[in-house]
Order: C-alpha cells, then sequence, then structure tokens
C-alpha cells in the first residue's frame, strides 16, 4: 500500500519503528479480490473447496469449504460462521456492529446531541477485530512503543501489563501514585508526563476505568480535571498524546456519582492531539471471557485532513497497518465467536442484550455495596480500601509496617480459609490485596469480610 | 520461576533476549491456585460467578460463571466449555489429546517400534496451544530471533514468513533456491547455513512440507540426505540447530514415494542439537481453518538432562516460558474450539475423523493428479512445475524473459477468465503463478489448463 495521508499525520509520528514498518501487503488479496469479480475459474482461494456430495456421503450440491460432518454437532451457527477463515481485521458486518455499539454506548443520544454523534461516527475508525483485551494492549504496545520508550500508567494496574509492556516489548512503565486520599492523583501523572517529555516526543499513556485490581471510576469532576490536565499539558508540549483507554470492564458501574460512560468519548471530542485508541472485549463486557475477541478503534482528528476524502484513506491506510499487524500475527481470529456476537447483536438485539446483562450488574453491584460496607466497619488505621464504584475488584491497602500483604495473604489463607490476591511492590509504595467480589456470594461477604477483620487483628 | 536446569541447555543458548527475559509470573495463578485448594471462601477469581438463579430467571442453583442466556442457543457445549477463559497454555486435556496425536501420527506404531515411541512420548514438550500456525510463527520468530537475526527458508515459502519475520520482527530472511531441476537443492542450503554461521551462533532453519506454495514434499532419499546434511553442518559448526518444521499441511499427501509423515519425527531421533520445533495448526488438519488453534511442540535432547527428575524441571521451564509469551500477547486461546477438539478426539475418535477426513483427502489427490496431467501436456521449454506431492497448492514457473508473472496473471484473468496468485521476486529468481487446486472442482480443471495454456501462447 502507497501510505499518502497517514505520514502526515501527528498519529504517525507516535508510531514505533515497527509501526512505521508494518502493512499487510495486497498481493494475495488483490488477486484473490480480483479474481472473485472477474474469474469463471478461480485458483486463488487457499482453502479447500468441494461440492458437499464430494466429500460427504449424502451431501448436498453446495459448494463449501470441505469440512468434517462432525463438526456440526456442536454449533447451530451454519457450516460457513465456524469453518471459514474469517477476514483479517474481523468480519466486515461484526466490526460495524460495535462500531454501532460504540455509537449506542456514548452518551450522545441520537435524537439529542445528533451533531456529536454524527462527528463520532465519521472521525473514529472503524474497530479491528483482535483476539481479547490482551491481544489489543500488545499490538497497542508494538504499535506505538519501541523497545525503551516509555508508557505511562497508575501504579495500581493489572499486572498483566508489565508482562506485555516490559517483559514482552522491552519498553518501559512510567508509574505514578494512583491516587492522593481518595481522589485520583493529577499532580502525579502531571509530573509523569513532564518527566515522560524530556526523553521522548509522544506521550503514551494507559487508562483502565473501572479499574483493575483498584475498582476506581473517576467522578465527573475528576474526569473533567483530568480531561483540563491533558489539554493543558499537550499544548505545552506540543507533542503528540496517545490515550490508550482499556474498557475491559466498561460497562460495570455502580454509583450515578461517577463517570458512567467511557473516558474513550470525552477525549475523542478534544481538537488536539490527544488521540484516544479505545480497547473493547466481548471478554466481560459480555461476559465471554473464553470468546478472545476484542476491538482496537482510534480517534481520528479533523485537523489532520483536508477532506472527507482525505479521511477515507487516511482510514483505510490505518486499517491495512492494524490487519498488517493481526496478519504478522495471529493472521485473524476465531469465526465462533465473532459469527455469534454478529448474531446476538442482529437478531436478538442490544435491548435484549443489556436487559439480559442487567441482572448479572445488579449482582455485582449488591455485592459491591454489601462489601464496601462491611469494609468500613473495620475501623483500623492501618488499611484503606481505595475509591471504588465499578468494575470486579476492590483494593485494601494494608500499612507494610504493620503486615506485608503477602504474609497477610499466607495468614488470611491458612488461618481463616479465605483467598485473596496480595499485591506487594515496595518500590511502587503498594501493599494491599485484590478482592475480586466478582466471585463471591453476596450472602457470604459478611462473613469474609468479618475473618479479613480477624486475620488483621492477628497483626 | 527460578529456571534451574532451562539456561544450562543448548536451546536456551538459540533464545533471543525476549526469550531469555520472558517468564510467566506465578503470582495470581500461585495464589488462585492455592486458594482453590485451601479456600472456603474465594476472592481471588477475575471472572464473575453467582448461582444461575441469581442472574437468570428460571436459573438452577449451580455456582457458574455468569452468562448470558442467549448464548447457549449457539452451541451444544455446555457454558462451562464456552464462556470461561481456557487455561494460559491451552486446556490441559486439549494439550493431552494433541500429545497423543503427535505420537499416533508417528512412523512408530506402538506394538511394533514401542522404544522409539516411548522416546518420542518422553523427550517432547506437551503441545502449547497458541493462536493458527501463523501465530505458531510468531512466537517462535519472538522466541529464537533477534532483530537483526536470521532465519533461514526456501526461497518458495508462505508470503506470510516474511511479513512475520522481517516486517514484525524485524529479523532477516537468508533465502536459498529451493530447487535444483525436480530436487530440493540441498547445496544451497549448506551455503545457507554457512553464511548464516558467520555471523550467529545458532542456526534457525524453517521448512514446510508439503510446502506453501509449491506443494513439495521430499522423497525418502531426499528426507535422508537432507537430515544427513544437517547433521554434518552441526557437527562441523559446534552451534545448535532450530529446525521450525511447519506442518500446516502435514496429513495431505498423494504419493507413496515421498516422505508420508512430518520431518519433525526424524529431527527428533536426532542425538545432536538439531532441535525440532513443531508447529500444527487444525486450519488444515481438521479443516477449521476459523478455529484458530494451533500447537507449539519442542524436542527435548537426552544429552541435557542428567535424571528424569531434571528432564520434568526443563520441560515445566519451558512450559512457563511459553506460557509467558501466550499472556503477554493474547493471554490464551478461544475455548469453544479447544473444547470442541477434544470432544471430537475423546468422543467420536481419531480414527472416525480420519476415515471423514479421507474423502477431502481422496478428493484433493484426485485433482492433483489430474492438473498435474493436464499440465505436462503443455510442452513449452519457457513453462516448469515444481516438484510437488502434497499440500493445497503447486507452481508454475515462467521464464520471466517470455512473461512477467504478474502480467501474465492480468491477462489470464482478463481474458480468460481464471484467477491465480502470480509471485513475481525477481531477486529471488522467481516468476510463476501459485494455483491453488485445493478449490477448483475436479470437472473443470482440463478447462482451466487449457486456458492457461491459451494464454500462455499470447505471448
Amino acid at each position: 500500500m502507497d501510505f499518502k495521508i497517514l505520514p502526515t499525520t501527528p498519529l504517525y509520528e507516535t508510531f514505533s519503528e515497527l509501526g512505521k514498518r508494518i502493512f499487510l501487503p495486497d498481493g494475495i488479496f488483490y488477486w484473490s479480490g480480483r479474481a472473485k469479480k472477474e474469474a469463471e475459474i478461480m485458483g486463488t482461494i487457499g482453502s479447500a473447496f468441494g461440492f458437499e456430495k464430494d466429500f460427504m456421503e449424502a451431501g448436498g450440491t453446495e459448494w463449501l469449504p470441505c469440512y468434517l460432518k462432525e463438526v456440526k454437532e456442536y454449533t447451530s451457527l451454519g457450516v460457513k460462521d465456524v469453518v471459514p477463515y474469517a477476514s483479517i481485521g474481523g468480519l466486515a458486518e461484526t466490526r460495524q456492529v460495535w462500531k454501532d455499539w460504540i455509537l449506542e454506548k456514548s452518551p450522545f443520544p441520537s435524537d439529542v446531541e445528533k451533531k456529536k454523534r454524527e462527528w463520532l461516527k465519521k472521525y473514529i475508525s472503524l474497530p479491528l477485530i483482535t483476539s481479547g483485551v490482551t491481544n489489543g494492549i500488545f499490538l497497542s504496545s508494538q504499535l506505538f512503543l519501541n523497545p525503551g520508550e516509555v508508557l505511562i500508567s497508575p501504579n495500581k494496574r493489572w499486572g498483566n501489563y508489565d508482562n506485555i509492556i516490559t517483559k514482552f516489548s522491552g519498553a518501559q512503565i512510567k508509574s505514578f501514585a494512583f491516587f492522593e486520599g481518595q481522589q485520583m492523583n493529577l499532580r502525579g501523572l502531571e509530573e509523569a508526563i513532564t518527566e515522560v517529555a524530556k526523553s521522548q516526543k509522544k506521550i503514551v499513556i494507559i487508562l483502565n476505568f473501572p479499574n483493575n485490581p483498584t475498582g476506581y471510576v473517576p467522578s465527573q469532576e475528576e474526569a473533567e480535571a483530568l480531561i483540563s490536565l491533558l489539554k493543558t499539558k499537550q499544548k505545552e508540549l506540543n507533542i503528540p498524546f496517545i490515550i490508550i483507554v482499556d474498557d475491559a470492564y466498561e460497562p460495570y458501574i455502580y454509583s450515578k456519582e461517577v463517570l458512567n460512560e467511557s473516558f474513550f468519548y470525552a477525549l475523542q471530542q478534544l481538537e488536539q492531539d490527544i488521540i484516544p485508541v479505545k480497547l473493547d472485549g466481548i471478554t466481560k463486557e459480555l461476559l465471554l471471557y473464553g470468546a478472545r475477541i476484542g476491538f482496537i478503534t482510534i480517534g481520528l482528528k479533523p485537523s489532520w485532513v483536508a477532506s472527507d476524502a482525505e479521511l477515507e484513506t487516511l482510514k483505510a491506510e490505518l486499517n491495512n497497518k492494524l490487519e498488517g499487524m493481526n496478519r504478522s500475527t495471529i493472521s485473524n481470529c476465531n469465526h465462533f465467536y465473532q459469527a455469534m456476537l454478529h448474531d446476538l447483536f442482529t437478531k436478538k438485539g442490544t435491548n435484549q442484550l443489556k436487559k439480559t446483562r442487567e441482572a448479572v450488574i445488579s449482582l455485582l453491584k449488591a455485592r459491591y455495596e454489601k462489601i464496601n460496607e462491611e469494609l468500613k466497619k473495620i475501623q483500623l488505621p492501618e488499611i484503606s480500601v481505595d475509591p471504588n464504584s465499578g468494575g470486579f475488584f476492590l483494593f485494601l491497602n494494608i500499612d507494610p509496617e504493620k503486615v506485608k500483604a503477602t504474609d497477610f495473604a499466607d495468614h488470611l489463607l491458612r488461618t481463616y480459609k479465605v483467598g485473596v490476591i496480595p499485591i506487594e511492590k515496595p518500590a511502587e509504595k503498594i501493599n494491599g490485596i485484590r478482592i475480586a467480589y466478582c466471585s463471591i456470594d453476596l450472602e457470604k461477604i459478611p462473613d469474609f469480610v468479618s475473618r479479613i477483620k480477624q486475620a488483621l487483628n492477628d497483626f
């Protein structure tokens, strides 16, 4: 592909060498695409096809991918939804329904704020289908970070960020203390940005609301202050900012006092080069952990292009790069869950799915309320719960002078038969336990917290 | 993980910096594993669980991953086979059935050559489940090659090798002309090995039989000569050799005159440090392109360990590294196809599956015979068909002086309505077309070849 618009954008400046280098060669796809339209006899398709009767007893006369008949017993979807490859960037129709879903979830109802919604529709890329959120984070790290370059992240983050960014990619994470009291520590973020800007001409930040492991979601005021900080710093430094928005837990918000939609939407409205990258997964969002279907959606800026035609070219070029990354790591994502997702969204409809999911959100919300209520009853100066309003977890800080988190978890498990995940990172000033209330029955929560209290009293 | 045995092996010497660096931290898995055994109340599991009745009307009393009831309509597998995460390295039982399958496909029947089969069973790693063969190639390239380092490959190879190795990984491919007349060009391979050994202390080669795009499978004599060459060169250079065996098309062999099993088996019997890495996929092997399920299996050598206990430690350490790579790129592979594969292998059995698949192999074999027969009738000095005995494709070389491959393909498509994939790499002395007879009906083959003949006569 001949890249014309993309290299002129600030987005391109943020790419790693790999990001600049990668593309999807059009060879095979060009010729097979043309053959589909122009040929009477095709010798281009690299999958075995035949008339069903020629490879199966009692088969029909349809020209199909050759498949094992036993496979059909496992699904109500058709052979064509389970056997062939899905496209490199994902099934076109599944990508489209996900884009529609992003619009539907936006804070811009189509009737009231039609303009903002149209803007969103126009300037976001068609979601690329990735193998889950992990794969989205991995591809983003490869796209934006050279080995040695720096990603900014709160110190309390999903542990797998460190595997992906540090161990695999050889890049670095610049941490900042996530909280100052019960507020997000914006000063810490600001200092991290200032520091990183000394050594690289782009800022890459990853944010995850609701957060793993704390359950934090910013209040409306905090979200506005965060936006304001990003605007000020970007203007001051005059380098592009990439904000990776890890939306794994997007719908699980249990308080009306906090931001009730993805932080992506506010970022996308900014005219400055604060470029949001939305990472989704049906993993938690549709409770399909085993599906390994996620999405990367990038917010483009009007200032980068001179016309709608250029915008379309830019989208095609960016899509080529993202598909090039899929092609050279996983080829494409599994077909069954992509097809099922499309069928669910179109045949059942998002309203029904949201209604079905609402029961799960309510269940988690009840646990969230109960566990916070119970934990508040433990009046010990050496512990504190991080601000939390969503997601699957919360985080209980323990003063390391009292007891180290791993020692505490070990004692809690041995003596009180309660399992939690300790996180102990002295350099990051983290000492505490992650409590996955997503998997604790409501009725057990008082007992669960009471055992924690007893265990704490042992130290 | 504390690596004790792996760093002492020649395998470790072949690892890239990333390969040396990567591991799966045991934190979360250690604590959740202990909790499963020791806890009465678990707050470790990062997936939402509940009693079915608490998140679904008319739900049961079972403690299940919270799921959307609509999902159940798509599969006959249970919720637990579709909704939760599969393990990082793949479902343990699916990994095991694939290992058994590798043994079953070996040229060592358990009754006659029991010793060789036991050896194979003992010294190969438990297959790691990857997201298809592409992902296996990608992970291998990351494990073995630093940017700038060299992989040796025949010049006629799957085009995606170049995307993975060169564009994504920033490593290099050292090509050698695949054929000398109708034989594999072993001298070319030998020269490439000698050349690469000047600049790196390991040799990494990728081989793919049946080959894409040529359909080449070595004859028994060629396979023996290839083994002999590898043994001689490895002894001479005294550095470890990694042989990546891309077995994507393993079962599709249409001649009894050629090697009728994976080249992996012969390599694994060698006592020298010629280390085979077997890459499989159910993609073509079980005609499930859309599944994105593949396997990496590594052959270990007796000389690396002093005892069976050390061998087990080595396997655990290697597995930790491979799982660390999965964790930091895709987390794990999709559950549905893994569960289906296990069910197919255990409930239907491999004999039945092989029988079902036999119809497809026969269909392809008939096309293979017909197309070779028809192509032989074109008596033109400017064309030649590469030796082929298996797979999905064959390759027709065209003298570039007569016509460039892309010009020919364009003419063939425009004038004769026949689609093929041209491959034109002057630097590699390749000019020809890949014919995917896997997707051409037997009855159309004479017409297909006749149109090619006419198109050739136009130049």
